[in-house]
């Protein structure tokens, strides 16, 4: 069954955006040097596979405020998946995670390159450094494919300060989610406004506005893809905290329990927290974010999380969010078949299994 | 003596420029939380101070090209120091350097955050954290306030791919660095290539040609400006890389010896481990990018540079570089005011003491 993201081929058509840009881009750093090679490589196959969800939000805010089927505008939405890939590549340095996407994360890769090429030094310090430079490398050149798109000066314009909005928010939130994860969590209010920045504005808001400011819409259609979009985000966030404890490792590229592992403060963690017993918040406090958990201690948290009815109450919390976003949709003055697309993709982002 | 930097009273200017930007942003990050306020509170103090080196070569590059006085050429090259304030940030956690500018290293003043708030987790990732996340908001706002500069859609558009071209080699040139580093240096070559992707495009050839391609420069001029800049830029690394070593710590605004307890691989030690004896070799082997080095060793290390020649030979390379720059300047056609500027930033940037 085809889903929305096979409409007019948008999967793979931002997927040979991406290659194109990057085969664009390999004669420059070959001019640096042939060292440059392994960043390359990382990058591709980094960004050669991803849910490219961010650049259909942006497609369809783009078709469903009356943008005409292009290939400029698939190039502009591809600039989202390596804004994003700057962003993991950094957020797995922090996390000091150890898989992305069912691959090594990039600053294990270069841990594994400076031992087999016996370099000297830390070889962790050497991967967290070239994966800090890759993001960098990977930030820029997000804003140079939206830029070289081939889309006219005027539509770039309009839609730079939706660009530039939506990176500063997804630093400051992943800021606050930083901060949140130092703080020991907790907080339900707290938690849902780390997914309000880092999630919902920068997942899905951010993308439809960028794609309706291109297209030149007016205030009245960004304020329905707000009310379409802000709850989806949170809605989108809340289902990968649920995959993050309860997914299946085939399914989602991470090891099983991966967040618990790192003691994610997510919604889920902190209503178990608000509401388990003493024994219940001592099981979380002894396991969450040791970096050694075994099979019993992820079966005993995922009973703390289920048994608290915080599993239940995260999933009422992301229908009544998709029960939000329906309503938001039905606001939006847009095609019928952005209508459709919209409303598929928000189904395909929330029950989806990884 | 008012210096280069005086003229238009450029040094304040930019300083206003950064300013004023910073007091723009304010709101949006306040409007993710008060817990932002640190973010702000650090990048206000780290750009409150710098050489503003690379915002004179862009805006002399434009009025050498014809360019008209004006506030928004100022604030464009105002972008470049938002642009190097995201890369000594990434710099500073990957050397895992202390200071900056005579301040404590971004990445320390959020350790020190996370210590007096009692905050979980090891204060140093913390602090790695957010300064990650601190340069990547940095490198997201140098390119806004290049585009909204209030120079022309025209002259952005023009000037977009040396903008783009600059932030490639300078994160290229960081890699090759980070890989020299690791390699344990000992190539003259290899130290070469490093600053002119690092230091001499990044620094002075780039922001020429920002400054010049805004004013719809032709590519005599872009020429020009290489001939005298490349050899500018060279000069000026190798000019810090002595600095790094011989230099005064009130002056330079790093303990003594600083370069040397972090092991940089620079020409400069290049030459000394190319053609020290095999005692003096053994020396730098010991004392380079030993953390605990002390005053004693550091005196050694002096000694080894000084007595290999390896001090001497810079100084003909600075002195060399700096012919290269008068001749290149020659050729550039400007108006009479621009060369004597760049003539005296070519002696401010190579002849400082800190």
């Amino acid at each position: 069954v085809p889903g929305p993201l096979d409409v007019d081929d948008l999967y793979a058509r931002v997927g040979k955006a991406l290659a194109g840009f990057l085969s664009a881009q390999a004669p420059v750093l070959d001019a640096v040097g042939d060292e440059l090679g392994p960043m390359m490589d990382a990058l591709s196959a980094l960004t050669s596979s991803g849910k490219r969800l961010r650049p259909a939000f942006c497609y369809w805010g783009w078709r469903g405020a009356g943008g005409d089927e292009s290939d400029a505008i698939v190039t502009a939405a591809a600039s989202l998946e390596l804004l994003q890939a700057g962003a993991i590549v950094h957020d797995d340095v922090m996390d000091n995670s150890d898989t992305r996407r069912g691959q090594p994360a990039v600053h294990r890769r270069f841990m594994t390159l400076h031992r087999s090429a016996g370099l000297r030094g830390d070889p962790a310090d050497f991967g967290n450094g070239a994966a800090v430079l890759l993001g960098d490398l990977c930030l820029t050149w997000a804003d140079q494919l939206l830029s070289g798109s081939g889309l006219s000066p005027q539509a770039l314009t309009a839609a730079r300060p939706v660009f530039d909005r939506m990176r500063t928010e997804l630093m400051a939130g992943q800021y606050l989610d930083l901060l949140e994860q130092a703080r020991g969590g907790g907080s339900v209010s707290r938690a849902r406004r780390v997914i309000r920045f880092k999630s919902a504005k920068y997942t899905v808001e951010g993308p439809l506005h960028l794609g309706a400011a291109l297209a030149g819409a007016g205030p009245d259609l960004l304020a329905a893809y707000s009310a379409y979009g802000l709850p989806l985000g949170e809605a989108f966030q809340l289902r990968d905290d649920v995959l993050g404890v309860f997914g299946d490792p085939e399914c989602t590229g991470k090891p099983a329990g991966d967040d618990l592992r790192e003691g994610k403060r997510t919604v889920l963690v902190a209503l178990a927290t608000e509401r388990g017993t003493p024994r219940q918040q001592e099981a979380l406090r002894r396991h969450l974010g040791d970096p050694h958990l075994d099979a019993a201690g992820i079966i005993e948290l995922r009973e703390v999380l289920v048994e608290t009815g915080a599993v239940t109450t995260v999933e009422a919390m992301i229908d009544d969010a998709l029960r939000r976003c329906r309503d938001g949709l039905l606001t939006a003055r847009v095609t019928p078949r952005a209508r459709q697309v919209l409303g598929e993709l928000a189904i395909a982002a929330t029950s989806r299994d990884g």
